[in-house]
């Protein structure tokens, strides 16, 4: 076996800006250079080698770390943070405050300071190209604070092979543990139909690594869930005629009918077009391997879309193939690795964590999945379940939920009370409020744009029992208010409160006109 | 006495738009016609006569009134919600955004779709004009939500006298209550030098009320406190010189010494002046009643600044000589009405709510005071004291902040442990974490603009002390946060809380990644 090349970075203390040096470095050409980050002055034996250095692996092994244990992440990527900088969350922000952005400047064109937009089509290129160019910064910090910070030992830039449940091969070396932690995360489903292989068919994964060439004035969006609506309404909001191909019913996953209704409404006062309980047929391909158009099926009959631009948000698929191979562990019908609430699969000693393990492939599912691991394996005893969390999702505007739709209550209680902004109002919802951070601009001169906000409470308790947010600056909010809410929030609580005014989340004054009442009302 | 005009909404049930009809028509010469909506069938004495229907006095009134009690309302404009959104908190608001905005424009003008901002410098009339041309929409909504949905009586557009601690006199009638609630605000504190009632002299309240021309090119601020801090980084961003000249220092209410510094150095970089321990000895003329000239005193001597626009940020005076005339009510240093924490003033059955008492003049310290006066008049006996809450101000950033500073943590604790991003880092700030909503792009390719966070925590009983934080999307988060940490929010806590990420304020992952240590560190 010949001896892959390898670099140790044990006893240098490298910055943030050479730690992006070096992963720019490894990305150009060397990838079969591994980075060796281990402390061989430590005799120990491994408590655990997390496979998969992303979120999962990566909190995971902060936590074992903390705890005083001894890990190792193997991870085939130069950097941590699995791929969540490279090509997930981070671009997923990247292009949705362009959205935003865009929005406001197109709504603004021509008035104030703001230049004309009529017509004009942006690049999306360029804007991939600066993620592309950008998102290297944050892959350093993973590795900087991991090694500098946290303390932790890592192989990065080589995959690893599982030989048993307690040794990894990588970079022709051997490391033995006591734990094996599978955090290898999942991948975007992918579509299969004629033409699906062609060039010009993205998912969120090859559209940051590949795209080479600027998309026609008409792309075609497979999917009407979270991806697949954040990035096609960047994709709409550069100006491009925007089709979302929607096998059922488009952001479903948004509880409250209201809420969801004022979201599509707004999507589609910015031009797209969403095709429901309709599918892609076929693509054609233009006789040089790439996208010339769609065929879709939809429920008035075939049509037909020229493009050379095609993205698919079908939701990701856990990639759980090499360990069932290598230790035949238990998969279920998601193709996620089935593990119980201590996150142990069905093989001894192996845990599975984060995307690969299925629903929620939410951030704070893989972290926290990778911290209850890692408590299991030191020992002391941890059962996790995902369960009422809150949830978001962009479109050109941030939104957020937690707890119940206003149906969903209803249908559970007798006595729903409901507090919202704009109100109840006999010309419609054409007014200047909700109105906070980065809504103001519409408040004033296009007040149906500034949001839309709600709050379910069973009026008997006087609970909160959902909150829903559109608009911006409320997402951060609902991680906390979930908290209080789940502690068992009233609305004589809420209007207890300092609220930051123009907050917003109207709902600690709206709760406070309110809550002098005995007998909860709507408002 | 001549009666004068007035109209009847009583049994009308005006909409959201024609509330917006009626309030503009008085604006347009009908100044002396009132607005009646009054409950004439209802026979009861009122419990309280609110007089002034801002933030005090209108949600004193639904609170009153949702406890089953009778109040009246009486305010010389002719909407309700004072101040707020007719030259306070809701211009503040848009001129923040705008000032955002341009930040953001001017740091990318030439890349990707936004047109250069080289030299432009934009107009701050245009501005003032939509603001207010917009406000009347918010204004109608108070109107509207209190008439229909909160069922208040109220007179507007017609000034109250009071008579004594039991009668008001307004447009010719008098009004009987067992209660008197004075909620008449603060108004900026003048300043008191050569030529401060030169054209050209504004505050926040006659800026939007008679801007009529476009500022010079160069700007004074006067005043280092919010008000001057957020209307002076608008007209920075607008392109301006602008000049703070400042007594002492700076935003000394920012608490932490690094967040101080990281806002500080933000606003000089977007080419503010700040001019410390200076003050402004006279304003020059020109000749025909205008500002031409500020001479200020600075530490190095004298220095004049040709300019047509001068701003003042100085701060609020109480409104209490009316009341303090007509019932003697004891008056503190400040101008302010003296109340206890029930909200009674030195005179039998009068209270005083908002701004009119003093410090804090927030928002929700006048919405909070007039609830808890209602409390006490309907027999509730409640002590409201404002402390421990959050607050924030807004530069070209939002920033917000509760509890302890470092330096304060540091005084009281002698194991304080301090979890920021971006890192400590041998090169610097330069790296692109934090990020989240509106700062991507900004961490891709300008990442020092991307933000600066900070939780400061008490190592021993891991509780957090204090939270700060510059950037977008978290103010809203700091009004919930802030009750988990007087509740006793521990780090460990945070690390068990699920994230919505890219979550403005990196709190939870970050306390995560420590708190499995038994001895936290700094991270």
């Amino acid at each position: 076996m010949i001896k892959p090349k390898s670099i140790n970075v044990r006893d240098e203390k490298l910055t943030i800006e050479q730690w992006g040096t070096l992963i720019e470095s490894l990305h150009d050409g060397n990838a079969d250079t591994a980075i060796f980050n281990i402390d061989e002055r430590d005799h120990r034996e491994y408590d655990a080698i997390f496979l998969g250095g992303g979120a999962g692996g990566r909190f995971g092994s902060a936590y074992l770390r903390a705890m005083g244990g001894r890990q190792l992440i193997i991870d085939r990527w130069p950097f941590l943070g699995g791929s969540c900088p490279h090509n997930a969350c981070v671009p997923h922000h990247v292009f949705s405050d362009c959205a935003a952005e865009l929005m406001l400047q197109r709504t603004f064109g021509g008035t104030l300071w703001f230049a004309p937009m009529d017509g004009v089509v942006t690049s999306i290129k360029d804007v991939v190209d600066l993620f592309r160019r950008g998102r290297t910064g944050p892959h350093a910090i993973m590795n900087y604070q991991s090694k500098e910070q946290l303390d932790l030992e890592y192989i990065l830039n080589a995959p690893g092979k599982i030989i048993d449940s307690h040794t990894v091969e990588v970079a022709g070396r051997r490391f033995t543990a006591k734990n094996l932690v599978l955090g290898l995360g999942a991948r975007p489903q992918a579509l299969d139909i004629p033409g699906s292989d062609l060039k010009g068919v993205y998912s969120n994964v090859n559209l940051v690594e590949t795209l080479d060439y600027e998309p026609s004035d008409t792309v075609v969006v497979i999917g009407g869930s979270k991806t697949a609506v954040e990035y096609g309404s960047f994709f709409s909001a550069t100006g491009r005629r925007t089709i979302f191909v929607v096998r059922t019913e488009c952001l479903k996953l948004i509880r409250d009918a209201e809420i969801r209704g004022y979201v599509l409404d707004r999507m589609k006062e910015q031009g797209a077009e969403i095709w429901e309980r309709s599918q892609v047929l076929r693509i054609e391909e233009n006789g040089e391997g790439r996208v010339k158009a769609v065929i879709v099926q939809t429920p008035d009959g075939e049509r037909r879309i020229e493009t050379n631009f095609v993205f698919t948000g079908l939701g990701e698929i856990p990639n759980s193939e090499m360990p069932a191979k290598a230790l035949g562990v238990k998969i279920g019908p998601k193709n996620e690795i089935v593990v119980n609430s201590r996150l142990q699969t069905s093989v001894p000693n192996v845990y599975a964590i984060g995307d690969l393990i299925g629903g929620p492939m939410e951030m704070f599912k893989a972290r926290k999945s990778g911290m209850y691991a890692a408590r299991n394996i030191m020992g002391r005893e941890s059962h996790y379940e995902p369960k009422d969390f809150p949830d978001f999702l962009h479109t050109h505007y941030e939104v957020s939920w937690l707890g119940m739709s206003e149906a969903e209550a209803r249908a559970k209680y007798k006595n729903v009370v409901i507090i919202k902004m704009p109100p109840e109002n006999p010309n419609g919802i054409n007014v200047g409020l909700p109105a906070s951070d980065r809504t103001m601009l519409y408040a004033m001169s296009k007040p149906h744009m500034s949001g839309y906000q709600k709050l379910v409470i069973d009026g008997d308790s006087r609970r909160v029992l959902g909150a829903h947010h559109v608009g911006y600056g409320a997402k951060d909010a609902f991680q906390y208010l979930n908290v209080l809410v789940k502690q068992g929030l009233t609305v004589d609580d809420l209007g207890e409160m300092d609220e930051l005014f123009l907050n917003p989340t109207h709902f600690i004054q709206l709760s406070r006109l309110r809550s002098g009442r005995e007998h909860l009302v709507d408002l």
